[in-house]
């Protein structure tokens, strides 16, 4: 069975937004081993949504629509849906009840527009949306499935996982696809395959598959079985396998992020960081505290933009300013041990560096960033050649600093590197 | 004449990657006045993009493709469109050298399979590629536009500027199309539009566009005339009007940010800034530090997640903690004032509040935040009630703090507010 996704918005074809639905439904129907051949984009217009959705119903046995399910005189998902297929539009009485209880709820009273949002269309399952006022639907036809899902990303992606993934799931009830991801950090993307080549070259079940991202990459491994316990049994030994080679560089599994492992560590370990950033500017700050819980190990630090910042809040001497400048080794080390007087703070991390595009020069240019790790009365100092524009820089140096650390609070750290 | 913008490439429909390429060409497209009624997405499958191109052919003007024009087997673009066109594949020996001096310059040679993107389909002309091996092309046919662009969008990019959007302008050479967009911040979207409703609703040309995004808003006023001269004199009488009820509210035009008109207003007026952070961990400082140049204002700041590095870092006394807690007016004004102390800035603001999910109470719910501006010896501190799930309150916390910075540092402050 092939999938086709089918957004409706004239927001989408004025460039007004990302289609990022797309990107979240195609992944997930990845993950479920649905393949999506076509993906397309059409405007709240009735004559164009009936030929999109024609040519869509040709050639693909799952149409996944997203958009257009709300109040306004815009929104025809629902009604050109029925009329393509020959069904009707039903008034439910219990939507309706749901949907004057919302508004009721945040101390409104429901505007008579959205009572369209509680027509069902005859024949279709509802799919409850406790974040809106569009409800979804699921239109089972003879060798056909349509679902119809509200546009904004907040209230579509916890409907697809709580409601259309179960229904995929049980179109195939003998079929269960699972997979794992361990997730690598200090090692390219060609440097991790070379280490595994003949195990990934092996496997036709599960499959295995890299990924790379800024900074750091993944490896995705997937079976397919007729039960999730036969699927775990075929990928744990490959996973075990990949461990092998590979447990130095595997910070996490599944939907672990750097700055959450890092912080679980940290406070598992009963230890307290913070963070001195010079062209960074916060955004090590930002990561760490990304996540709920952060205050439990994150106690915050200094943005030092400044030299005089440098000096008056992290005590880096004058000298090694004359002598080695803001970008060196020895500030960032001073920047670590100085927030570390200051603070307190178990670990402490540093960065500076020259983010660009200018202040370069032909000794220090653009991209070079030392960043820096205190614990336990040592210091581990890292030089960085980075790539790529001030942002990416930026971004790049974070989570090199992110890595070092979790190197230096897991004892991984290489003697080299 | 209308365009439809058809993205090729595997890795989209596996949700590997968000095609922001169908985003930018449409914003593009619709500065230009040129209509997009559909856009898709496909394989690197030829039967499939023969499908996909014979649709968009059929009902759309001018055809833009993004991808498939890589070196490898998987990439098909050029061959399809000139199969699909009944035109021949040419060698040109021009391109062939470009290639190989591009490789030559990364002091690289030219591996074979590369010699497909010297390959020119008859009768299109090519678009240069400075940034990558994939050249773009423009098939001008009786009635029908056809372009050819790379995938990646640091190639895409530059290439629609630089060289789609003049042959796009050449097709209607006595059209133009000029946009003045104004910046506004400080009041909602549709009180901004009922003050403006009147001059919104006179005007065919210009057009005039209200967008909002987070944290602010925004007006487009469009012009399409015979000269740019003529478009500027049909928008300037309309910006005049809009500004004499909107010029509290507009803080810059066309592609100014807040941080960066809050950054070019300090370094005009000599004054340097320092940031006090609490909820947002480090975001103010990065949003202030993103543009280049931010050195000439910003030095840094503090990071003060706990409330011991607020006592220590900012000097919040102990009393003011205990009550009225860290999330307070009093706190988030010593934190203003302690940065003040410690660092010397002339303008220092601070902020401070709960993000959630967690930590909040019947009496501070999440969402709470204060911030504080510190400016001259006077503190001018805010309450704010912050919707949406973390990450959104502490982006809105950040942008919030740069408007009472902005207002404050150019005099604009409401009383009331």
């Amino acid at each position: 069975m092939n999938a086709e996704i089918l957004a409706v918005g004239t927001e989408l074809l004025l460039g007004q937004i990302v289609n990022t639905n797309a990107q979240f439904i195609a992944s997930e129907l990845a993950l479920l081993g649905i393949g999506v051949l076509f993906q397309g984009v059409v405007g709240d217009n009735r004559k164009r949504m009936e030929e999109a959705i024609s040519i869509a119903s040709n050639r693909s046995d799952i149409l996944i629509l997203t958009g257009g399910l709300g109040p306004t005189d815009d929104d025809l998902t629902r009604e050109v849906i029925a009329q393509f297929f020959n069904k009707q539009l039903i008034l439910e009485p219990d939507l309706l009840k749901q949907l004057e209880s919302f508004f009721a709820g945040r101390g409104r009273q429901m505007p008579p527009n959205n009572r369209k949002q509680a027509m069902r269309i005859e024949g279709a399952q509802i799919l409850a949306n406790p974040r809106g006022t569009a409800p979804g639907q699921y239109l089972a036809l003879p060798s056909k499935h349509v679902f119809l899902l509200p546009g904004p990303p907040s209230e579509m992606r916890p409907m697809f996982v709580e409601s259309v993934i179960p229904i995929l799931r049980s179109l195939f009830p003998n079929q269960t696809i699972q997979s794992r991801i361990l997730r690598i950090v200090g090692i390219g993307e060609s440097a991790m395959e070379e280490k595994v080549r003949d195990i990934l070259d092996a496997q036709t079940n599960p499959t295995i598959a890299p990924y790379a991202s800024e900074g750091e990459c993944s490896l995705r491994i997937t079976a397919k079985a007729d039960t999730d316990a036969r699927a775990w049994e075929l990928i744990t030994p490959v996973e075990q396998q990949l461990m092998e080679r590979l447990s130095r560089y595997v910070y996490g599994r599944d939907t672990d992020t750097l700055p959450r492992v890092v912080g679980r560590e940290l406070t598992q370990k009963g230890l307290t960081l913070a963070v001195a950033e010079s062209c960074t500017g916060g955004l090590l700050g930002e990561y760490l505290t990304d996540a709920p819980g952060s205050s439990s190990f994150f106690i915050g630090g200094c943005i030092t933009y400044s030299n005089e910042m440098k000096q008056q809040l992290l005590n880096v001497s004058s000298q090694t300013l004359k002598a080695y400048g803001a970008v060196s080794e020895q500030c960032a080390t001073e920047m670590a041990i100085g927030l570390h007087n200051r603070t307190n703070a178990d670990v402490c991390v540093s960065i500076t560096g020259i983010a660009g595009p200018d202040g370069g020069t032909a000794e220090k240019p653009v991209g070079l960033v030392y960043i820096c790790v205190y614990f336990n009365g040592q210091t581990y100092a890292r030089e960085l050649h980075l790539r790529g524009d001030r942002n990416q820089i930026r971004i790049r140096a974070a989570k090199q600093a992110l890595q070092l650390l979790w190197r230096v609070i897991t004892g991984t750290l290489e003697t080299q590197s």
